[in-house]
């Protein structure tokens, strides 16, 4: 059993412990939080050893009927793998306590590719992080590029991407951030980070990306323009999404064209936290016209990462060498069925 | 086992499903769609029959990989009890189908009083329900007034109430009603429709109401203000509210304060649909001066009818007497542990 | 004197009556409504004849204060240029009326190209519309596209365009139409409607556009790419915008990177009714990379095509001949400086 | 002529640099910015002198555009009577610059009563407000529940006020603040600071407030519950309210039954920067049931508290002794024309 411990138990920390959980060779032995809010409350309820940042904070927690476990640092001592789920920039300050123990610890996309020097997805290169220490697990959107980008260059071959993201201004339950009513040029430059940040995955990817920033809390929508290395036809593009593990095609005959709709039914479908963590990919909107290529994605900010987080796990505890293997585990544990 | 069946699959009649089923003593026997969209392939893989308004339509739905088990009219035969579930102003249409072949039918709040005689909630009038051929759940705002309303009329009386109703735009799934950046008085008239609504179940309570909607999908907020017959405390209010089994107390020390943080909670309690089935009063809100109440509550329009609608089959179908016996039985089957 | 009649006293009815009347060739002779709003009120306070659409409603107008004048076939015998500013299919069912007294009119984009033969932008063909008696003035969206396509066509030669329009998913006096929380696919296939109807305008453009709704009332936001026919630079194509009567740069050094913050700032100008007329490119967005061109340009929805009226006006009137005349004169008339 | 330094042009200090300088009896001789955004070009064009605070990023400035006139502390010097307008809390720390120089200066409703030890509101307090140095006009919804319950009070009583504020998330061009889908309770308890806020004005009035905050940019919505001294009548409210000077009746036949269309009416009127200054007081919505009087009334948070302040100046400054002169002065030269 692979020891986890979740260090920021917030949007992704929580998922992914839940999602480790589910794992036959993972065990969560912690996850940490620095107030007790309800999400600590939940922790409890789920059974997870809650550690704490500010250990003379233990008062307030157990007054707010949460039992503290121990500190940070206790936690990171008996972990094999630890997922840093803090926020972006944070997650750096957290290096010096898992090297001093010799820990294997995971980021997410907020931090620099250079801090663990490797970024990962699991159809792109997981077998370069099998028994790595350092593992970075790339955002959400460059999760969702890496996997549609990966999977028709291998199979087509990709000449060129030009891809406009426009993103949710913040998650559902965060209510202090905006916009209200307004688009939002984030960056108001050209290009984006997240075309250079593809390339930490895919170096050889010639990729110009623009974002910006939308009022509303469910999903990004990506509309991607590719140029293909050769002619090809809907039906063969379709065909690789269809063939890959982790792209949904939302069919047209649902009805759904929005990422309310896909929201609404993977809820239905009974999904926790109605979590949708394949790319979905609006199968009406795929369009080829020669070489090019266009089509729109959804990517649900919350969850795409929460199975790459698994994976990495896996890869880095080393015993698990095929990255397919890890992948159907992954899937299969949580009853993923596509889409 | 009462055999129900749900016309109108949507937003409330696939909650009442799942809830009906979960029942010991209920079963689906169908559900109705009229188009073969994404609630219609999500009931087939929960397993429900389905019926269609158009049978012409069949071979829509089987292309879709949606077996069609008959005519609505076939399903309304089978069963004892029928769920209405269609849109406002529709269900008044069905009447004389469930009249023909005299069968019990629930309708919701949409509809008119008058169509069904009756206007039920399960902690004011459960026994008036009994063996009733025609019951009307009364809508998402008017059930969680009569819940708070007829509790603290019972325990301190309540002279007269004052409520503002603070209502969300559209249900999370519908995209094209607004408003986007807007507050819209819904009447423009005082009083609004809850007040007169509220005595339809409750008819000795004074209370005027006012209604606006703003542009959000998750839960009404009411702010209430009402006149007690007597002096009373904070402590023996919020005594009140603790003891009923369907009013839960946003504890302050979980830090919410918004209705999306408390769409967050319930998510990440695991509720089926993230659905909050109970009156969410805000406990730091809860402020009393002299014989003056005061508080704010959180209403998910989408789920708290649900359990409503559980209880009103039970009655109508006539074996359990005691509303208490059927409220736990209700709250028990759904897991349904307080906030 | 050219006689205008504004057949539509609404979202841009109402603009392009008030830029009509500052030209010194223009004088607006009447505007119609249908019922006795806000916007008719507004009408009289200016002093633009009311006439109405069914004059059995007369008195309920003037009760509200709003003196009628007459029928719209009354109005419409009075002009010399109709425009007809009605909802979007509406406008096709008035060409009868038009044609009985044999009037110059015009139609918005939300009418088809075929129903007046001639899809008009100034900058692209106002000499083909001299004369004329039915013009359609290009939407919004393609109007903005028209622009700048043309210019750096002209100037540079343009190979291929990609666009995707992020569009506002209503106007802001518009409360029922939504979205509220979601990115609404519209439509769900490739491409929308707006390359196409560019080809109205410039025929040999090769043009794929993308199109989504987002919730938000302020402007429409483009982000465009072009491969351009030979390499240019950044300088050279700024060079283009700015030289562009209708084509607004926004600079860097103002902070602005929203539609919102836009907004404010052409407010403060104090344009009427804080509209932008023209395209506002954004600055800091412009970038050259070989022969590929990428910027994001908003659009206000209820602006720039005010004053394409004004021109097309002009140009059926037949007095002017030379577009950029009259372009001068319906900027200066406004007082349009740029931002 | 009062000189006049506004010190923060910002949202409300834009506002009150034109409405000083349409009086005929003040004059702008300077504003402050801090950084060379679009604003402070704004400034330039409209031609007031711009100081800046840190006098060392005078080049900065130069560069974008804007000529400096000098430091803050310079301006200060030259002023009679100093507008505030910097954010809530920040204005505290310039005291000691106004006393230093012996100026008089005015505060906003952000700032505590103390710092200023007056709170001013036009109709109820301009005597009070003649000669005095420091001033603090009350905020926008403390603006505007004073003015309706001091008119109210004066002419029949009022025994008791219950007010729901819904106020706006954030300014239009606030791109950064949410929320974005959630009624937040802010604050979460009861009251909220409004009632003891209208209290510093209107010291003998029972009050209770509660308050939430919703996704719209557009206007405060005020749900207001007032019991009078006595029996009245909806005809005798309307006349108070119709005969106060700065409360607008929004009249049932214009159709306008929400924030986002009363914005559009103002707008079209031509109001500058489509501002409501007075009251908007929803005429259908005036319900008197006995002692008991509803109504809602929007309150556009940018502009209400403009018109204050240009009284506030002229008590301060001393030479009109008479509010409703100053009021009327005020109301005229600003083309105020009831909506």
């Amino acid at each position: 059993m692979i020891k986890v411990a979740i260090n920021g138990y917030g949007t992704i920390g929580k998922r992914v412990a839940d999602a480790a959980a589910a794992q036959k060779d993972m065990e969560i032995i912690g996850v940490s939080k620095t107030r007790p809010t309800a999400e600590a409350l939940v922790a409890v309820k789920k059974g997870y050893p809650v550690y704490i940042a500010d250990i003379s904070k233990k008062a307030a927690f157990e007054k707010a009927g949460i039992p503290v476990a121990g500190s940070i640092e206790e936690m990171v001592q008996k972990a094999d793998v630890i997922v840093d789920g803090t926020p972006g920039g944070v997650g750096e300050s957290n290096k010096a306590l898992y090297e001093k123990y010799g820990k294997k610890a995971i980021w997410q996309g907020g931090e620099d590719h250079d801090l663990a020097g490797f970024s990962f997805n699991a159809h792109a290169n997981y077998k370069d992080a099998i028994g790595r220490q350092f593992v970075r697990v790339v955002s959400c959107n460059t999760t969702g590029l890496c996997r549609v980008i990966k999977a028709l260059d291998d199979k087509i071959g990709v000449a060129k991407v030009k891809a406009v993201m426009v993103r949710r201004g913040a998650d559902p339950h965060v209510v202090k951030k905006g916009p209200i009513d307004a688009v939002v040029l984030d960056p108001p430059t050209i290009p984006s980070h997240h075309g250079p940040d593809v390339n930490t995955v895919l170096p050889h990817i010639d990729i110009v990306t623009m974002a910006m920033i939308v009022p509303t809390t469910q999903m990004h929508m990506h509309a991607i323009q590719m140029e293909l290395k050769r002619e090809s036809s809907r039906d063969e593009v379709l065909g690789v999404m269809k063939a890959h593990s982790r792209i949904g095609l939302v069919q047209a005959t649902t009805g759904i064209k929005s990422t309310a709709e896909l929201k609404e039914y993977v809820m239905d479908l009974g999904r926790p936290r109605s979590d949708l963590w394949e790319n979905g990919v609006f199968e009406a909107s795929v369009a080829v016209i020669g070489k090019d290529l266009y089509f729109f994605q959804a990517i649900h900010q919350e969850a795409d990462v929460v199975i790459e987080n698994v994976d990495a796990i896996r890869a880095m505890a080393g015993d698990v060498k095929d990255p397919e293997v890890s992948i159907k585990m992954t899937n299969e544990s949580l009853g993923f069925v596509a889409i």
